[in-house]
């Protein structure tokens, strides 16, 4: 299958449409050739000497019948697929989810569902989220997922001792590592301990990946599978864009292009702020995704820019006040689905003349001429917007969207000289979690942050 | 019942426990009475001369027995709500279906949902998201909200011409109107004629009061009856901060408090985003509500800052890295809940040293101890935070965050010197769309913009 291509526009940036002062000229990128090259260069040698592994996860394919075997037995037993995981552990999976699978999938019939269970993302430590789903899963019917790279992640090892508890509790006499399975390190971490010592099958993060460039491994993969979703096209789609997005000639490879737009306007225009904006409430999760790709990927040593999530049209009524006319320090990247697979139609004005205007309009159009309206202006005011365009929300252009996306994130970060694939702010944050908590070992975390802590009573209304 | 009140901590952002450089002085905010004082002062004559319509939604209550009524009827006769409306005609409603009803609530049975229909809030123009739902909906059981303020907006017009005809062809021969109900202007607007041409049944959006500001009114009041809300409580929680957001003490206003922090914190110390995050997964859609009141209010003239939605614990794993370490661009508001109705515990360690120390730990302190140790991340960082806390998600509760939050954004509107209660940017981008669809009227709109738009498919990858 010859599938068609996820496409970058960036007119609304440019010099021609966005006019001299607020827009980028031909000329400025045609400079940034050389250092272009040198960057593709830098990326190929990490790639070949293992420090880019994620971007090979689209060729690795000697898990896949494990999962899909899995999938297979979980989608065939079980009713409920609750995933157990926060952060990178769960951001991809949820938005394959969200992406592929109707907005309603929960409340379909199982045969409308074609074999997928129920699907749960349960992320956070929230009493109440916690208490609701317990209520309304049978325990018997349930398959319990839990992804957690280091093997210790606070809010996920808490859920899943709570959850294993729940079944064994509810389940007596059966073997409940039946329901459950686990996605970690291959070697380290006490949740590898855990299911190598109980027979509980497991799946390993490769190494070298960390958890927002992990959707394409089995942290992806499996649920993805459970869900129904086609991996073997969701790789396909990521290894489409491989050449495009590792091409060295700047204007034709999309992935460097945007990182190299996206710096120069926040070093030379001062957009302290990418606003992710997907027109199809399916993306809205891969939003989120994308949210945590770049916060986390570009945000240390004081450098990066704030993602901020907003959805189209919705968002036109509640963030655009702020877009077109507050602070400059905004620039927008909209996210596009080409083609709709159902196009249901605005009916008649029914009798009130000033609705005709609507008659016969099908609501991909509206979607679309929402879109240009808005991107019309923000250009009015000088405010530059690009977009990405999938061609259809399937498997394939799923694969796409992240693979560009991540590379996006990797070349913005050679341009602001800061390692992408690590998170030493959220490690530290973590290490005074612990210290508040009394782990073993984080004693020194916790006494050095508790002098500040000594009349945190005074200032409350 | 003398119920508990919202609190305001704002320990964080004091020199006192921040440090003298990035935090504020008891001196420096003593300097504010006298300006504080003259600020309530305009805001109660504002108030007396109606031009602040919005803050006496608690004490109006001469629609409330025919939305209890209305709202009766259709929780007998309706198995499905569907809420159309976008911007403040959704957010407002929906905050409180989340914040106060189960996180599960549509998988409930009918008993467990004690008499509420099933809750969909239909936003979008999206096509797959339409087609989705009217697949999962039986047109006899379902009941229809339109909430429109002009009675105009283009995609809640055709959704509601969309899901009209939908009644009408899959119910022939019945008065569709029974499933009907139109929340817009009193006079003015295409759905007030039609509302009234068809007999429909309808409330008013009280006049002066704007979308983001109506969540009081029925454009809250009605769906939230709908739900089970207990709307009395809700607007009595309103009414108990009244007279601490118009106290003409500084110290003693948390409204004006917040106001002023938040507009210090961007003028003098360049926090140019406030961060919202409630520690509380079911006030994510309250955080959606806030982003529009805090963006429409103040995003004019140049000025505002970009409200920024997280979630704790979810959004340490994802946002705290740049949050941390990133540019030092942001102010973060939690919000947090006092008391759970549950409060599950982790079980034990399940033979995994490693995990002993989570042991008996309930997720409510769990919840607790990670707002806290962010907290103290943020603050040795010299990062400033504050929180709102609400002694319990109920609705008393949920009505002083409302009115506490809406007092927030209308006087930083007197202190950023704009108006709180416009958004002529989105009247702008209205126009702009209604020309490019050629509404008639528009057409000097549509000609405006289009000349920009001559050669958009130049720069493309």
């Amino acid at each position: 299958m010859s599938a068609e291509r996820v496409r970058f526009d960036f007119n609304y940036l440019m010099a021609d449409l966005l006019g001299p002062e607020a827009g980028i000229t031909r000329d400025a990128l045609d400079g940034w050739q050389p250092r272009a090259k040198e960057m593709v260069t830098r990326f190929k040698r990490a790639r070949e000497r293992g420090g880019a592994a994620f971007a090979d996860l689209a060729y690795k394919r000697e898990e896949l019948s494990r999962i899909n075997e899995l999938a297979g037995r979980v989608r065939s037993e079980y009713k409920n697929f609750v995933h157990l995981g926060i952060g990178g552990s769960s951001l991809g999976p949820k938005a394959l989810h969200l992406a592929l699978n109707s907005p309603c999938h929960n409340l379909l019939s199982p045969e409308s569902r074609a074999g997928a269970p129920r699907i749960f993302f349960a992320e956070n430590v929230d009493p109440d989220t916690l208490t609701a789903l317990v209520d309304i899963l049978e325990p018997a019917e349930t398959f319990i997922n839990v992804v957690s790279k280091s093997g210790g992640t606070v809010e996920t090892v808490s859920q899943f001792l709570y959850f294993r508890h729940w079944l064994k509790k509810h389940l007596p006499g059966e073997d409940v590592s039946r329901h459950l399975a686990i996605i970690t390190d291959a070697q380290k971490g006490e949740l590898r301990r855990f299911a190598d010592q109980e027979g509980i099958t497991s799946f390993a993060v490769p190494p070298g990946v960390e958890g927002r460039y992990s959707v394409l491994s089995p942290v992806g993969l499996f649920p993805a599978a459970v869900m129904g979703i086609d991996i073997d096209q969701l790789l396909q789609g990521a290894a489409s864009v491989d050449p495009v997005v590792c091409c060295e000639q700047l204007w034709e490879n999309m992935a460097l292009m945007a990182a190299v737009l996206f710096y120069l306007y926040q070093q030379e225009r001062g957009k302290s702020q990418l606003v992710i904006m997907p027109y199809s409430d399916r993306l809205y999760a891969f939003g989120q995704w994308f949210r945590q790709l770049w916060a986390e990927s570009l945000g240390k040593n004081g450098r990066g820019t704030t993602p901020v999530l907003a959805l189209g049209t919705v968002d036109q009524h509640s963030q655009f006040q702020l877009y077109l006319e507050g602070p400059r320090d905004k620039l927008i990247l909209f996210i596009k689905v080409g083609s709709f697979p159902a196009r249901p139609r605005v009916p008649s004005g029914q009798g009130v003349e000033g609705f005709d205007y609507l008659k016969g309009r099908g609501f991909d159009e509206l979607l679309d001429q929402e879109q240009k309206a808005t991107e019309l202006a923000l250009a009015q005011g000088q405010c530059g917007s690009c977009s990405l365009t999938v061609p259809e929300l399937n498997a394939h252009g799923m694969g796409q969207l992240i693979f560009v996306l991540e590379m996006v994130a990797v070349y913005a970060g050679m341009l602001y000289q800061v390692n992408p694939f690590d998170q030493p702010g959220v490690e530290k944050l973590k290490r005074i979690l612990y210290g508040l908590m009394g782990r073993p070992g984080y004693r020194a975390e916790g006494e050095e942050v508790s002098p500040r802590d000594k009349k945190p009573g005074r200032y409350v209304i």
